[in-house]
């Protein structure tokens, strides 16, 4: 929670904290403006003293709705900053964030860098600044520690947020599944549409697009809607040409989020039109199962990880290879078990080969649990996910439901 | 252009390339990708070599498609990096690099980095690599000219892809157009929709990225619709809760891209429902002969910034005052004449106060023409903008048309 930023900062030997870059999908100015439309900013947040906004002259309004207080860039007038670098415009930059710095009473110390950047642009002017400055030390946050910290732990008006993505994702994914059965069924068991043409991947797609639209969400990553060999590639997102036929499986892997990259939520089902053939039935109720007595077994402050290893001990016990025995295998258990949600698609904690003891299932975590099965050789694949939330009394909560149905009936099979 | 890329990196010196980060919304991996769906992703192009593609051994068939060669992260197990690093996760990040640099055949000389990346991530990182190889020079981009160089002149097929999000968007207006002026007028000269509740800027905006999606393209950016003060404030994108009025000024400045965070459109319009004020008709026509006054006197090969030069002088005379004579002036001519549009909304070439004189309109540039005026004390503002693009035979082409016209009539005022 931002209340605890100082103690944050503090905790982690920090004098400040320095976010650059936009003011919508860029996580960390998102979590500390609120998320305005500002073109180009930067915050700086010292320890024990209130943040300061600096942006451009003509957002000067944007900026003031943020709370914060604000200083426009007109302060540090640019012909001075050249003329001070004699014409180099990368030390201008590094000039004007050293005079930034220092207004905000930051003169030493450890100094985080954060914000969704083009690095082509910021990586030589902070290099340019920490040779200017070598009074304080430009850190990252390469764990996603810092500002994970304070972010981890949802407060309630944070968990209503994400609850509602969630609602409207599934709103969307109902819509989905109304709109595949209710289509025709022509040669090769192949959907097709009111105009008489393949109902594609492409086609879905696009409705998705346009019903998270409708409902005033972003889809800034896409969408996963993989049929057949393709849900068997865990980040296959689909081919957009391919028509989709009764009995395959289908991924359908959805994540979108608040509009101008705000919170986001994580959800997958799989689902079968009209029928599942047994091979397909069966790795689903393994699935299923495994998803079912994982999320029985969740312990609010155990590490992530132990249950992506209880995972891959039950998925062997069925004879699947995983990741945890064949750490490169492509077929079976292939992935990590969850990630945290939030203002990133994936933060921490995490559940995979990176995760560290310190990724717990902690108070006010939200975090996905995504069991899966995947084996493209023979043309399936299945995952299962919903995104649940680390409640303060230390229950599990999964924050929207929705049904466990692989085989969905096409309406005109009756 | 593409092929060009070898002569760019040894015009400027460079040994090679390195982009890095997702494989959409990050325009140099678009352009040298294409823009497949890759979480993460680092791409090196060695001088005088093809360019390499390093993905995460779960995306391969994403990284397949670009038609580069490919190599997955598997074989650099992060097992070994790690405790070739002492398990220091940044530096075992910066050992995989070296290791791709090597395998790429790039061992000495500057390497230019490119990415929109979270910089707590990356600045320690690329510190850390830059430590560990001292034999190489990472540089950046600052200016945007080295990729820019390439991506500056655009080819025939990414004029067409910037036209039809051109055609997208204008049809887009023209709906909001004839939503507009369909609505009832209430008290106060409000518009009221078909539901009694008057229509707020935040419906507007809800129907522009509903349409928007509807059409295949997305709105990264958001969009400026702003009314009466607000729109006397350049980059105020308009107040959500604000009703509509007759005899405002409202800036509609629209700019979406394709799906996937592709080529971009940059286009405005101001105006008034119902009828306008004069001194808005006034101004509105002092801006419009500004424009057309400056678009006929555009010359290929011309710096840009003459333009702005000629836009203020214009302005002044008719005794406005501009950022030319009073650089931090808030009313009048407010901001610079246009910019470069492609895979970024914004990029070179420039026309105001940081641009140089290499941003020239040479051919193969696409940029907007938007002049404007600002009074927000006096509750209005002006602009006008087109999309432009420099041929190769030296003409000057508006990429879409769309009327210019200030007054739209209400139809229930028919």
């Amino acid at each position: 929670m931002k209340t605890d930023l100082d103690a944050i900062l503090q905790s982690n030997n920090l004098s400040a904290l320095l976010v650059t870059g936009p003011g919508q999908h860029n996580p960390a100015m998102v979590y500390l403006t609120g998320g305005g439309h500002l073109t180009q900013a930067d915050l700086i947040k010292p320890l024990g003293k209130p943040a300061i906004l600096f942006h451009g002259a003509m957002e000067r309004e944007e900026a003031a709705r943020t709370g914060l207080l604000t200083r426009g860039y007109n302060h540090y007038p640019y012909r001075q900053l050249i003329q001070e670098a004699n014409g180099d415009r990368v030390k201008a930059a590094a000039l004007r964030y050293q005079k930034m710095l220092h207004d905000a009473g930051v003169t030493s110390g450890r100094v985080a860098l954060f914000g969704v950047t083009d690095l082509s642009v910021t990586f030589p002017i902070f290099s340019a600044l920490q040779a200017l400055m070598p009074e304080i030390a430009l850190v990252g946050d390469s764990e996603g520690k810092i500002l994970a910290e304070a972010a981890f732990s949802k407060d309630a008006a944070e968990i209503e947020r994400i609850r509602k993505m969630g609602q409207i994702t599934v709103g969307v994914v109902s819509r989905v599944a109304e709109y595949l059965t209710a289509q025709q069924v022509g040669a090769n068991e192949t959907l097709i549409g009111e105009d008489g043409a393949p109902v594609t991947i492409g086609k879905v797609k696009r409705l998705i697009n346009l019903w998270l639209a409708e409902a005033g969400a972003e889809n800034p990553e896409g969408t996963i809607f993989a049929i057949g060999h393709d849900a068997g590639v865990p980040h296959s997102t689909g081919t957009t040409a391919d028509p989709i036929r009764l009995g395959q499986s289908i991924v359908f892997d959805i994540y979108p989020c608040e509009a101008g990259g705000g919170y986001f939520y994580d959800f997958t089902r799989t689902w079968c039109l009209g029928y599942a053939p047994a091979e397909v039935q069966k790795a689903y109720d393994q699935v299923l199962s495994v998803y079912d007595q994982v999320y029985s077994e969740l312990q609010p402050g155990a590490p992530f990880v132990d249950y992506q290893n209880i995972t891959c001990q039950l998925f062997e016990e069925m004879g699947h290879p995983t990741v945890g025995s064949t750490p490169e295998t492509e077929e079976g258990y292939v992935h990590s078990l969850g990630h945290g949600v939030g203002l990133h698609i994936h933060e921490r904690p995490f559940s995979g080969a990176g995760a560290s003891p310190e990724d717990k299932l902690l108070p006010g975590a939200v975090i996905t649990l995504e069991p899966g099965l995947y084996y493209p050789s023979r043309g399936f694949g299945i995952r299962l996910e919903d995104s649940l939330w680390v409640r303060p009394d230390g229950k599990i909560e999964k924050l929207v439901d929705y049904p466990m149905t692989l085989v969905l009936p096409m309406k005109s099979q009756g």
